[in-house]
């Protein structure tokens, strides 16, 4: 249910007037890390739609505020019903407590979709609106609505709010995978050749993910093999910087980062290389190097890694390649997201480079899960994002 | 646009009245070979719905005549205008000729979106319209649809007969090849496990595919791993009966048949085993032993086999596994259509077995293209069928 096909006035049930909050939180995808995306759907006293809000920037309004703000008159507000897809804040960040500024407004009821993940403040922004006379419930304790729609709804507001949560909760940096195959798994030729596995459709799809997340990462064997830029070239993100975090336990490609596309398309600073410990390398070009401990086997240990990625300010990472780099994350459990973009070709197996050839387990049982399958499709391709799970 | 959707009397524009008999078409698959799948949809001269039909049985009505005998009254046909996805036909088979039997009943015009296949006979159906006074055209030169709607409908309408227009243009058997995937392009554990990859609807598609094809092809690898029925266990095919080509150069698996689930489920005469010329073997359980060349490799030339299971009655097989069967056939290029299943699970590359793990091409330009890909969500999987285009 989008915002665009809904008529001012109209009738909406608890579970449509979420689903519409969940779609509009989208739109700030890209733009409010390390915020969470949210959205927000007003209805009146009879539940027929008055306005609906997100968080569009991080500093900028939160989405009940936003919706509330849509609004011709205030007094609009009187008996009408907040449906968030998070719920209300209760603490002073850089935006005011948006429980307290709901909770004098005469509105009758805030549900929302998925509790503060915060241990320490969880209930606390239904509390404070509570406390004001304001019914405050979340949206999988409403009876009027059926079993079904409240594990629709919820997993959908997870999953928008995701990267927040997983940062919450764990204390974790939040890892995304992003791979452009063939049909067959196949991201490229072993001579190297992988320009275009994807249509245009895709390509463009790709940099709009990529805004999603605090940075990139990429192994050094994928930087040396395409120079890659790896930054947003996206219409809906002019101007945009991200961060890139070259994988490089051995530091052999420092030399060559100083013309690489990596620095010229961002501020050095925003290139970020990873080395082994002790290397005591040069730094080229005012990039950020990264000394971190090797394990046996002279590779990182990516628990390690993201320990200190998240000590640097991430709060989320998108792994980009090759299928060394895929083979480390997976093999070590930390991915949340797989964002495949699936070509209608095959090149099969006898020259062609598996994109999870640096993996895999050895029974059924073990096997990696994908849940909450979502799909579109871009063109001729196939962009397939799930949650990962690991056995 | 589906028969169960349309209202008696709904004004129905060319291209919906053709999309109407395309889907209506697809309800005859798995029983008609070696006919063609044809669906008819019939309008009055006002282009109003009147009714609809499709060939559902070898040698029962063909979708002109079943739609015709929907009508109540057969005055209703006068001025009125007929869709159908090939053009009717001019001879008498099983069936009579529907073009001599359509001329005399006062039709205005007869649209169909592909010409009779074979051109000894190709148009004949339309000319003997034309002499009783009937307009009969080809969808794609009727000026009052656009390129685009022209070029959707006679794509659909060829794939909707594509094993009959195939077999009688190239005088070929019609190859499909089945894979149950994860996301990765894996269809097995190195240790042979591969229950389940995909989930029960899935399974139950497949079936449901299988009953489209003539035969199904196994090679001896899978077989003796999986003892598989290959046959059709579906609903909507009660007792159905296919064959099944088991591929063994060597000759190596004749003494297990007996006793195996391909033997115990259907009539031993419909399981044809592949072997060596010049192995001379005897013949167990009454299977049907088939000799053919093998090539300096040792292999069959998936060429000879066609030609042979062509001489044999078939016009269509479709592969099921495993890897180097499906090597063989993606080597040789006779493929023409993909049906691939594909799981929400990663195997990785370290234990899973690709299924494309015998082709391959070398470079990018090379790669098999897959073409006008069809795709169904079926519970968490997803069913990919696609044409195959060799480079």
């Amino acid at each position: 249910m989008k915002f665009e096909n809904v008529q001012p006035g109209q009738l909406l049930t608890p579970t449509e007037a979420m689903r519409l909050a969940i779609e509009e939180g989208k739109k700030g995808a890209g733009f409010v890390s390390p915020n969470p995306l949210v959205g927000c759907t007003i209805v009146d006293r009879n539940h027929r739609f008055l306005a609906v809000g997100y968080h569009a920037q991080v500093g900028q309004d939160h989405a009940e505020i936003s919706a509330i703000k849509k609004l011709a008159d205030p007094e609009m507000l009187r008996d009408s019903h907040l449906y968030v897809t998070l719920e209300p804040c209760a603490h002073q960040g850089r935006t005011g407590s948006c429980a307290k500024a709901i909770a004098p407004l005469g509105v009758a009821s805030v549900t929302y979709a998925v509790e503060d993940p915060n241990p320490l403040v969880a209930g606390k922004g239904a509390d404070i609106l509570r406390a004001a006379g304001v019914r405050a419930v979340l949206f999988s304790d409403r009876e009027d609505v059926s079993e079904a729609e409240r594990t629709e709804i919820t997993a959908q507001a997870e999953d928008l709010a995701e990267i927040f949560l997983y940062f919450m909760r764990s204390k974790q940096v939040f890892v995304g995978v992003k791979v452009a195959t063939t049909l067959d798994g196949k991201m490229a030729t072993t001579s190297g050749e992988s320009k275009w596995i994807t249509g245009e459709l895709a390509r463009e799809h790709t940099h709009r993910t990529r805004a999603r997340y605090d940075a990139i990462a990429v192994g050094r064997n994928t930087f040396v093999a395409d120079n890659p830029s790896l930054n947003v070239r996206h219409r809906d993100f002019p101007g945009f910087q991200n961060r890139v975090v070259l994988f490089d336990p051995e530091g052999v490609t420092l030399a060559e980062l100083p013309g690489s596309n990596l620095v010229k398309v961002r501020p050095p600073e925003s290139v970020w290389a990873l080395v082994g410990k002790g290397l005591k390398p040069k730094n080229p070009a005012g990039v950020h190097v990264i000394e971190i401990p090797l394990n046996e086997k002279g590779e990182f240990e990516i628990g390690d890694v993201l320990a200190r990625l998240k000590l640097e300010g991430l709060t989320s990472l998108m792994v980009e390649g090759g299928s060394q780099t895929y083979g480390n994350f997976f093999s070590s459990g930390f991915v949340q997201r797989l964002h495949a973009y699936i070509a209608p070709s095959l090149l099969g197996g006898r020259h062609g480079v598996a994109w999870s050839a640096g993996f895999g387990s050895g029974t059924m049982a073990e096997r990696i899960r994908l849940r909450r399958s979502e799909r579109e499709i871009l063109g001729e391709d196939l962009y397939w994002t799930a949650r990962v799970e690991f056995a």
